[in-house]
């Protein structure tokens, strides 16, 4: 029997709707509900793009050959040797990680906190989440230890955990697991007979070069999927593509057989013209590479000077290491939150950011937290502008922060938090430009 | 418990990858079994696709504004009244198909023989599809009596089937139920209590305007989802846009709901370029509507002169009346193919054509008919011509029979089924330029 539950729409794409009615209603709006990067096309894309207009035959399920050969050098480049033949692309990486769902079958484990879909996802594919807390300060991947328990526990009650997801940078915490940390998943993984699925989307947008994530397929290539894509280092999500980098094993070849084929039946193959482009994008010539570095230096940028405000207003935070979300603890504030605002729940508190300040975020309950959790995600990459003139200077300067509507927004941030906890607008420890 | 069962890659774009390696090796191919459809894309599609690059942001999951007033427009300009807003756009039609079966839930009826993807998306939803066979001559339709029976048999058997697929006009057949049928599909759905999914993907490409195909919406709107895209009037299966009709019900906007939710969790929204040149396309234009009329004029000419040169070898065949598509029956030549062939089977039949004469066509097995049956689709949208230029002169031949290579291909057809006849190349009756 198909699932017939209700079904939620993703909670992300929901709070952005809300936003856009709010904005056309003339109210004022600090959009930080959505990852969705608010930066322009870098033009050669756009050309690319443009000049594979008349390429409509659908071509190889997987991909063509060109995509899948620069994707397995993008991984290349990255420490992870790739068979171009055991790359997938898809339309994103979304229905790639449902389609991965799929093949492998069973149910799988997610991380607490973890990005809205994934959950969603298991249960649309038939499966049920086995949710594992993740560390402190190190999100995305699932406590080993904690991960050991709750399969054993799964399986002794009868139920077949098969997979295991994890987040490497981090979505909702903006934060990166360690080494040995993934590691030692990877080492549970294999110890369990997991497939582990590696959600790396963000892997580009590291804000220190010294600590890259380090992906579990290091540690378990035997076993391990990576999934990416152009959404977040290219902020070219409209355009629908992501892949995957199936493991080189007999495994690995089962699955890919699985996954093409249920590609095959649900979508076909990714846009044909937005391939071109992407084949162009995971070949990283000089201008690509220079662009989502400037990308990644403006999330640094604003992330960091957005965090500072959340923690000078007595939040707590882990330091944010990547990707551009914070995920603020309100637990510190929990009594004055229920006193002056009747708020006792992550849901409320986001509530009240929203309609009394037009503040869009998520609560933590949209990451599988539970529902009096005080956490929130908050984004900052729709905060470089909004015409394509403020964000293409936002993406150029030398110091963003010192731009008008990034600092108003910085501005409008403070002043939110300090009616939020009824103290005078703190300045954070970090302030710029004092 | 999720499905685990092997999933086989969709047959049609298994035999186009097979047929793809054939041609790389030298060999000669009459590529019959993909539908794909081989003309080029208008060219003022293009200049759409190409001005829209910039188009980076996901915007609403159902699809833009501008393209769900186009798509209404569309469907009203067909007798439908539509509500933009009761509109769905994806990544294709078949995604939009899958996710409906998702959000349905329970089994599914489906036509016998029909395309390839409904049973296999039915299973990866977790539904079993409850076969049909359909009338003689009116493809796409289940039989509405047999129907009636089936779904009690069904769910005497403590079975849920909820919901009927029907392809209008039909592929396989490239015939077209009658509007007397479709209204006892219709009767027979709203007296079960089943959501008819109506695939009218093929509905401009009818070749007799004063005979179109009749939805089932007619009969039965409060409960009929009609889906549609722009790969077979227009050619660009590649840009991977499909859009759906949701009923202007309570049901309709319950099943709008669980639709779109089901779209954010599984794909988030069709590519944002896409999705601009498809807006202009569903505005028909003059010069789109004249682009699809000769697509429609040369489906016609060359798919009635391969299915004379079937008839002529003996095949059984109901007229072909729209799509690309035919559907031999060869049982009356089953005597001969056993005795000169070893081919007692439509798989053993559509491998002997490919391994010995390189022809690509799929058996009706892959349609779900039973292995013994002797019928094959063959598809003549990839016969129009190797190049751009070919392609566009045969889009605008007053006389495409005339060019050399698509002669050259109805040649190698009668060539062909005289070989395995075992009988010299018999003219069809309807022969041209004697």
């Amino acid at each position: 029997m198909p699932p017939t539950a209700p079904v939620t729409m993703s909670a992300t794409l929901a709070a952005d709707e809300s936003l856009a009615r709010r904005r056309r209603a003339g109210l004022p709006v600090l959009p930080m509900a959505s990852g969705e990067i608010g930066l322009p096309v870098h033009p050669v894309l756009k050309a690319r793009l443009a000049a594979a207009a008349a390429h409509n035959a659908y071509g190889p399920v997987a991909g063509s050959p060109d995509l899948r050969a620069a994707v397995a050098g993008y991984w290349q480049r990255r420490g992870l040797v790739t068979d171009p033949g055991l790359v997938v692309a898809g339309p994103g990486s979304k229905p790639l990680l449902f389609a991965l769902l799929l093949a492998v079958g069973g149910d799988v484990v997610v991380p607490v906190p973890s990005w809205v879909s994934y959950a969603a996802q298991a249960r649309l594919a038939g499966a049920r989440p086995v949710p594992v807390p993740v560390l402190p300060g190190q999100g995305g991947v699932p406590d080993p230890d904690r991960l050991r328990e709750a399969v054993a526990a799964a399986r002794a009650a009868g139920r077949d955990p098969r997979a295991v997801v994890v987040t490497l940078p981090d979505n909702p915490t903006g934060t990166i697991a360690s080494p040995g940390t993934v590691r030692r998943l990877a080492e549970a993984a294999r110890d369990l007979d997991l497939t582990v699925i590696s959600d790396e989307i963000y892997c580009d947008l590291v804000f220190d070069a010294a600590t890259p994530a380090v992906s579990p397929a290091v540690f378990a290539p035997e076993r391990t999927v990576v999934t990416t894509g152009l959404t977040k280092n290219l902020a070219v999500g409209g355009w629908r593509i992501g892949v995957a980098r199936l493991p080189d094993s007999d495994t690995g070849r089962a699955l890919h057989a699985r996954l093409t084929g249920i590609a095959s039946q649900i979508w076909s193959s990714a846009a044909a013209p937005v391939q071109a482009a992407a084949a162009y994008a995971f070949g990283e010539t000089p201008g690509i590479v220079e662009h989502v570095a400037a990308s990644r230096r403006l999330h640094a940028a604003v992330a960091r000077e957005v965090a500072a405000r959340f923690v000078a207003a007595g939040a707590g935070l882990a330091p944010v290491r990547a990707t551009c979300y914070l995920y603020p603890d309100f637990e510190p504030l929990r009594e004055h939150l229920g006193r002056a605002h009747g708020v006792h729940t992550g849901a409320g508190l986001a509530d009240l950011l929203l309609t009394r300040y037009g503040v869009g975020v998520l609560p933590a309950e949209a990451f599988g937290e539970e529902p009096r959790t005080l956490r929130l995600r908050a984004a900052t990459s729709r905060l470089y502008g909004d015409t394509e003139e403020q964000r293409t200077a936002a993406l150029n300067a030398a110091d963003p922060l010192a731009l008008p509507w990034i600092r108003a927004s910085l501005d409008r941030v403070e002043e939110v938090l300090a009616g939020l906890t009824g103290t005078p607008a703190a300045r954070p420890q970090s302030a710029l430009h004092a």
